[in-house]
């Protein structure tokens, strides 16, 4: 993977004129793609932030590679709302460390141009985003075991448990300034969903709801707020800092994670947590869809198939681990280290579960909406949804530290969404 | 403060020989001494890592500077023990931080070199360490009310509560780097005294003890590296990370703060946990010295000073920042906040009881001792007080979580310091 440096003067906002002329001085894309003399060219983006590109050869479209360049703007917001584009230097620096602990788990990198804010990257077309599948209520038997192995040897392997000091801070070194990004979960995860903000959705009868249940449930603000806290300055693990079903693409045999901007280093349930809130608001979702039922029962039984198999990989890697950061052979006896390992896992599911309650509410009341319950047209039958979502993140956040089991997470979530009258 | 770039080749260790000529390229400095022709340089160091020199004019002793370098070994472990000298670094920068913050805290520094890893700094004449003036039971009316200050104004400000998002992000990756001192934090604080190891100190009557009564006590072990687990992952604020009576420049008026390269962001309690716990290991060394009860009683009235100062400033100004990293006008009523920072406090006490009761283990066990017990010559009368503090450590440990005032502290501490039998 080569990284130039950064430079202004450098960079300029790729589009479909310039793509070919960009790609044909990089001997690895070319090598790629055969030629570049004659691309198609088009953009698949529907990201929040960035531009993205599928580029194949016209004639050959088996030889294809994606092309993400970020801008200096969000462009959710607008050109009106700058963010430094050096994010892609984070996205670089996460897919780099993902390529060593996951190969199997992230696409190829042919390129990472750090001037030009863009990588070049495997084209998945065999795949789809995750969330798409599951909008359409597609089963994908591996997804579930995919996403628990991704989080148990990124999150241990970065951990103190695993790292020893040094490494551990070199690597944390190279995440602590992705500073415009943290921002951005702090505001729109943490912050703006609960406050009258300009930046949030609206739809009257949700709108009405929240200004009673949620601007004046203080109690669950505070909850709120201590996750904020754990989120600033917990620094456990690179995350990915975004592991949503829109940041994985899926078919029935692979999984593949993308998106890694948000990377840092910060509490492991977090990433764990918008895992689990994000099957969480697609199986809201399918109270309104053919056949929902069946799926809803689909998507309730990957949770434990997730948080099975992290957990386990996580405890296998733990016990495998004798000299780290935190631990030097001999300092405890195995009984104790089983009860110390298995006190944090609890911890984990529990602050997973608040994290989980947080991005349930932004993705329903913030700007940045899930397209499962956004698309929804009728407003009147968005709205109950959203308030139901709403309601189980309230659930979530005041009985989490009720929590000892993935099994109690779902007899909370079970018994919840039996509450529903559809 | 003038900063230069560090390189291998302009690294030269001073002594007295070469002092002078160094020292007369430094405008700021000959200012301050008048002239270099004709000095006096004593070293006067006793630190673990660093050498440390007065440097006077001859002609005209009031005309004073402090000179300090970091050399590439461990000074306390010897030139085979190496210690990357950029920690020199990170004092400068602390130094820096605190010049803002904490001006009447913390020596002028006249001049700091990256290159020869050398700060030049105000000469403290009319001031003690207060660890020395401590072993000779002198009480210092203001250190309590300015240690509390000074820990209130440098952690509430370099804290998520006080500081925006982006510029906390840059103070804290100042930092991020200081990687071998927190190696040697969780090496020598949190890891070596517990087990059978060579860098430990040795008393035989203390060592049988501790062998039954330390490394058997997995329950406190644990405990310990729950703290170390604090440490290493707890991104909190800016501490000094050495903060005890040895780094202390005093007098019966005015309190100086030195010797800061242990700087980095930590947990809170661990600066208030390491003030708690010097105070405490001399005030056990006055069983042993005449006239000891009545300075000891002087000692214990100083810790509610300190935490009270410290907690009155540090909620002072948590009430004034209304915009921060963590929280933005109105994100909670008044009544919530109170609870809410209430709380935080107990746990910094509960926490600092827990750092404390790590820090003396060290010092009573580990490498770096504490010349208030170490200086004990009749090794049986040591060893008594050296258990004595192990046990104290371990009550500490035990019962932190009981802890939710200062008095709730000085009870448990007064009823341990009365079983002793003198």
């Amino acid at each position: 993977m080569d990284i130039t440096n950064e430079s202004e003067a450098l960079y300029k906002i790729l589009d479909k004129d310039s793509i070919p002329s960009y790609l044909a001085d990089i001997p690895a894309v070319v090598e790629v793609l055969g030629s570049t003399s004659d691309l198609s060219i088009q953009e698949i983006g529907d990201g929040n932030l960035n531009y993205v590109y599928r580029v194949s050869n016209a004639q050959d479209k088996t030889r294809s590679v994606i092309v993400k360049q970020a801008v200096p703007f969000l462009r959710l917001a607008g050109e009106s709302w700058p963010l430094a584009r050096d994010r892609m230097r984070y996205e670089i620096r996460a897919f780099s460390a993902y390529s060593d602990l996951v190969p199997s788990f992230v696409p190829d990198i042919y390129f990472a141009d750090e001037d030009m804010s863009t990588v070049i990257m495997q084209c998945l077309d065999n795949h789809i985003i995750l969330r798409v599948g599951m909008i359409e209520g597609i089963r994908y038997p591996k997804v579930a075991e995919h996403t628990g192995l991704f989080m148990a040897e990124t999150l241990f392997k970065t951990s103190a448990w695993f790292m020893p000091s040094l490494e551990r801070r070199k690597l944390l070194d190279r995440f602590t300034m992705n500073a415009d990004l943290c921002k951005l979960t702090e505001d729109f995860i943490f912050t703006f969903p609960y406050l009258v903000h300009e930046s949030n959705y609206s739809n009257p009868a949700t709108d009405e709801w929240v200004k009673e249940n949620i601007h004046q449930d203080h109690e669950y603000k505070r909850n709120v707020l201590h996750f904020k806290e754990l989120f600033v300055s917990k620094t456990e693990a690179l995350l990915h800092g975004d592991l949503h079903s829109g940041s994985m693409m899926v078919n029935q045999d692979e999984s593949y994670v993308i998106d890694t901007e948000f990377a840092f280093f910060g509490p492991i349930s977090f990433d764990v947590g918008k895992v689990f809130s994000n099957y969480l608001l697609s199986c809201t979702s399918h109270f309104e869809r053919p056949g929902g039922a069946e799926y809803q029962q689909w998507i309730l039984e990957q949770l434990p198939v997730i948080w099975n198999t992290f957990e386990t990989r996580f405890l296998e890697l733990w016990k495998q681990s004798n000299d780290s950061t935190l631990y030097v052979s001999g300092f405890l006896p195995e009984e104790e280290l089983e009860s110390l390992r298995s006190e944090h896992m609890i911890q984990i599911l529990r602050d997973a579960a608040g994290f989980a309650a947080c991005s349930m509410a932004r993705r329903t009341i913030g700007i940045a909406g899930v397209a499962d319950i956004r698309g929804i047209e009728d407003v009147a039958t968005r709205s109950t949804l959203e308030i139901f979502n709403l309601k189980l993140s309230k659930r979530l956040m005041e009985q989490r530290n009720e929590l000892s089991t993935i099994d109690d997470l779902l007899v909370l979530v079970n018994d919840f969404y039996s509450t529903h009258n559809t």
